[in-house]
């Protein structure tokens, strides 16, 4: 257990939980005790644990409270890979708040401090209001990192089937950019992917009359994909993304005209567009060019959003009432978790530590902002569920 | 030695020395006594022989005459690899005559049948006309298959050095196509290549402001590329033609942005153009569409033309007196050592067997094309060096 004395940190029981759970090398899928350790809290406040495994992926649910509207904290235990530990200023699984009260370690910020806020949330909340209005809930898994098939989307799947509520969704992704709760995400952007292969005639570059290049037939609606202007997104969306990742042709050889061209695209779409739309619009593209080609797509997420409603309100006043700033709402950035839970028909947003780290070496966090974002929860559950205390 | 007595196949000196040669597996840069079975036949002729190895290739410049312009017979002894022997019907150096008449074995058509051929023709052209007109001279290189460094290139660069003519120059490449002697070759395109690098900036693809797609950025340039008119070629060359024949970008992940793309593309060209135009125009089209990159160039070869002139009207002479067809000129088709000789100021073409079988399996050539080649190389010299006898 590293020094957590240092005199820039002051400790606290959502410093020492995050640190708990830091110290344990739990990479996706592997857990390593982390939610027995939430188990074991949630327990002592009376929750309800619904173990639910799938694959090779541990997950739990649990619900506290009688009736009325149910408000689920949303997070994973799983990590991404350290990468190499020699690059590290401190082993990545051993915790350590530095000189300037920088709490460091894989995990830090995404997501074991939420995952620690949370949790002292929810005790001191359920310490001052034991009979709240409404079900407290945590829907937690260990494959966010990962596939994401047998974690938060196989839970959601046993949560329509037993039809439990879940009408409030906060999940703890990493979402404060300078200060911690200066962004609120209340949607993302659906992802839809595709593999092009555009078919030719392969032959010698000497002959080209007897060949048929995909790469130069291929250009121009590469081209025409890239101009694409697919919508002006929304008040809430930026306007809808096409990008190649990859492009692969050609023998190696450079007197052998390819026989064939293999495209990877992805598109980050608002919610102005369906991915049956996209489909569509991006084939007409390719058929107008004349293409002989085979498109394979993959919808990794459909776009969500939360507007507005009881969840968004009580998410704004609740940072607002703890920092004195009222954060911005935003869509942007890579998909989530929330996508899934988000088919439930919920109000989900994203309320997490600053994010400028993650899935990098040194890894790390504000100490005291993990209290701060204890503090967010609680005045959340607060507004939502002590109104009628 | 195999059966050479098959009742469709006639025994010739031709094919005998076609088949001395062909047993012999001179794959890039061997040569196996090849050479040596060559200079045994032209010594006995009365030939100065120069040996010129360089490197680990073999070759050799054998003359005989006392003045007057220099016809210089053009081969190479190496062959290409068989590949896969058990895919041939026999064994590919171990040359076979089947039932139908064809000559079977690595080398048939590309090119120890020409080579058998010349010395067959020079032998009897020499027999009827001991004091002929004229200089004959042979220039055999054991690497025109391979990197053509220290073959024809060197040898060519010997006899500038040294000041000796090289006026009329027969390249002994299979230039045929559906009859032996259909088509003469006076000339080839230029061949430029290019490795195109196209700098952008790397980033997560649902973040693309913040980052610069090379794969987006270059389509338009390399359509622009692809659909150029680069001339309209003229009454021996087809047109210029530009060909991609690799592209690649993308580090494999389907949500990165690449930050580089990678090119490979090759000019085949007509004597319209030079390289330095090519490469001029290239550059400005890139840089019409404002792309960061950098260019590395490959000269191959340049073209080359014998658009008329003694040794052009001989060789069709010649072909159509033993054939009693007319040949057609073209330039079309890949490089050769032509592109070396040439720069020398000769003349030069390239008359050979049929080339439909040549660098694949169960390579073959017509046993009886093989001595009427022989016949019109003996008509070509007759009609040069023997008209003052």
């Amino acid at each position: 257990m590293p020094d957590t004395t240092t005199p820039s940190a002051t400790p606290s029981a959502t410093l020492d939980l995050a640190i708990d759970l830091m110290g344990r090398a739990s990479v996706t899928p592997a857990d390593v005790g982390c939610q027995a350790l939430m188990i074991e809290r949630l327990e002592r406040l009376g929750f309800h644990i619904e173990r639910l495994p799938f694959g090779d992926v541990e997950n739990f649910w649990a619900v506290r409270g009688h009736q009325g509207p149910v408000l689920a904290f949303a997070g994973h235990t799983d990590v991404v890979p350290s990468g190499p530990e020699s690059q590290w200023d401190h082993p990545p699984f051993a915790p350590f708040i530095d000189d300037d009260g920088m709490l460091l370690g894989r995990g830090a910020a995404d997501m074991k401090g939420s995952l620690a806020a949370m949790i002292t949330a929810v005790e001191r909340f359920v310490t001052a209001h034991p009979d709240h209005d409404g079900k407290i809930a945590f829907l937690i898994t260990s494959d966010e990192e990962g596939p994401a098939v047998d974690g938060t989307k196989a839970v959601v799947e046993h949560l329509r089937e037993t039809h439990q509520r879940l009408d409030y969704c906060i999940v703890g992704e990493p979402s404060s950019t300078e200060r911690v709760g200066d962004v609120i995400k209340n949607g993302r952007r659906g992802s839809l992917g595709a593999v092009l292969r555009v078919k030719g005639v392969q032959g010698h570059v000497a002959y080209p009359h007897m060949a048929r290049n995909p790469i130069h037939e291929a250009a121009p609606a590469l081209d025409a994909l890239a101009r694409e202007h697919w919508d002006t997104g929304n008040d809430f969306f930026p306007a809808t993304s096409f990008q190649i990742s990859n492009i692969r042709s050609g023998t190696g050889a450079t007197n052998v005209i390819p026989g064939e061209l293999e495209v990877v695209f992805n598109f980050r779409y608002s919610t102005e567009l369906t991915h049956e739309e996209l489909r569509r619009r991006t084939e007409a593209i390719l058929d107008a060019h004349g293409l002989d080609y085979h498109l394979d797509w993959t919808l990794n997420g459909e776009p969500f959003l939360t507007a507005e409603g009881q969840l968004v309100e009580a998410a704004v006043a609740g940072v607002e009432g703890v920092t004195g700033e009222r954060p911005t709402l935003s869509t942007a950035g890579g998909t989530s978790d929330g996508r899934f839970i988000a088919t439930l028909g919920s109000q989900v947003v994203e309320l997490g530590p600053r994010n400028d780290t993650i899935h990098k070496v040194n890894e790390r966090v504000r100490a005291a902002d993990l209290d701060t974002l204890s503090e967010i929860y609680e005045a959340i559950l607060t507004r939502l569920f002590a109104h009628l205390d």
